[in-house]
């Protein structure tokens, strides 16, 4: 594998691809996860490459709804872990939320270097029998039925479309991260966030903590308008196009 | 690696996606290139998965490019090899073409590999010594100095934008196919074909044969307009993202 030279104009981008490589060969991150990052990464660059308004308004929501839950987990995955564990384990800090490993290309022993890499960063990772609580074919419907299984609202970065509408349809908020807004996990979501998940659990941790030091103490929203975000997502890929090519 | 379920919403990218993998895995495509693949995905979602109109006149273009030149060459990395050996094999008939293999993460065992998987689809590929012909760092310049060294006109998918300016700099008519419309590949291609390369290769062959049936030797244009191709692909995304949360 040849050095990235520093003088690419996409140096960074690059780099965090080359990092995702290495933990594919590691086996925390499947290989399928790094086409679905590159995915992530083109949506990324439409959207400006930072948090579009709608973006930020759908993180401080979803701190005020994991504050108000009963239950909240956030669910994490191996393209998850490999890019911001360090963001999980200080938003599991700031939120007092259980996490739990889930996985598409679900393996036994990519359960276990997954959750290594969040122990690492300072991760409380639940961990226990597994049952199938969420009515999918194959491992995908396996959690903990004291975890996922039971939680009210549950936070799931980088999930497959499939899954998401499977947990809201099991009667969960499901709150995601993902870079694309016409993805079936945007669209199925009961908050969708668009926006990149180094960036948006920083901000979901931020508002935590500022709710907290103000005493506030949220309530569950009533309903919720997702398509809102979408659409603040779909604005920002347009003002996007629009210069793209000046 | 658990199976993919035939009922998932996204088969068919999945299963392409897994065959990435194993192309990977085999050592043939790099894992930077799987997150590349990625981002093609998600470009031929906004697109529609089909050849935008403005493709197809590209590729039409491409094609009487291919037919005029003295030295046309096909460069060719392990993604594309991966993808879409069949179809190089069939536009090297059909343009009558060298066909060079050109990595971003260049070493001599991809070179062989790459190699081994375009001669088992049926391509003839040029091998022999490489020079720096390109003017780039590393191993990113090194070419045939007989082949894209000296060639008038090189058809490269899926390349980076880096080597497409350096390649378009030393005077040379770079056709490039790469789905999104924004990268400098596509800004800095004399002919940018913004589509899939499964989908653009059968159609430059086509019209390849169409031409010599119909007994025309095109002449080479004097001027290129490789905007006209981009604004095509930007309104295409357009039409997308207007329906896209009907």
């Amino acid at each position: 594998m040849s050095d990235i030279p520093k003088s690419h104009p996409r140096y960074k981008s690059l780099v965090t691809r080359k990092q995702l490589a290495d933990y594919a060969l590691a086996g925390v991150v499947s290989m399928e996860g790094l086409t679905s990052h590159g995915r992530g990464e083109a949506f990324d660059y439409l959207i400006g490459e930072k948090t579009p308004a709608a973006a930020l308004e759908a993180e401080k929501l979803a701190a005020r709804v994991l504050l108000a839950a009963n239950h909240p987990v956030l669910s994490i995955n191996g393209n998850t872990a490999a890019l911001a564990a360090a963001e999980i384990a200080d938003l599991q800090n700031a939120a007092d939320c259980e996490v739990e490993v889930n996985l598409f290309h679900r393996t036994e022993e990519r359960i276990e270097k997954v959750t290594a890499v969040l122990a690492e960063a300072g991760v409380t990772v639940s961990t226990g029998p597994v049952e199938r609580c969420v009515p999918l074919p194959h491992d995908r419907g396996l959690c903990r039925p004291d975890g996922i299984g039971s939680a009210d609202v549950v936070l799931v970065p980088l999930e497959d479309g499939d899954r998401c509408e499977a947990l809201v349809g099991m009667g969960k908020i499901v709150i995601t991260v993902d870079l694309n807004p016409l993805d079936r996990t945007s669209k199925t979501a009961t908050i969708p966030i668009i926006d990149e998940v180094t960036r948006a659990l920083p901000n979901i941790a931020a508002e935590c903590r500022r709710l907290r030091a103000a005493g506030e103490k949220p309530e569950m929203p009533a309903s919720f308008d997702g398509k809102y975000f979408l659409k603040g997502a779909v604005d920002a890929i347009s003002e996007t196009l629009t210069h793209a090519l000046d």
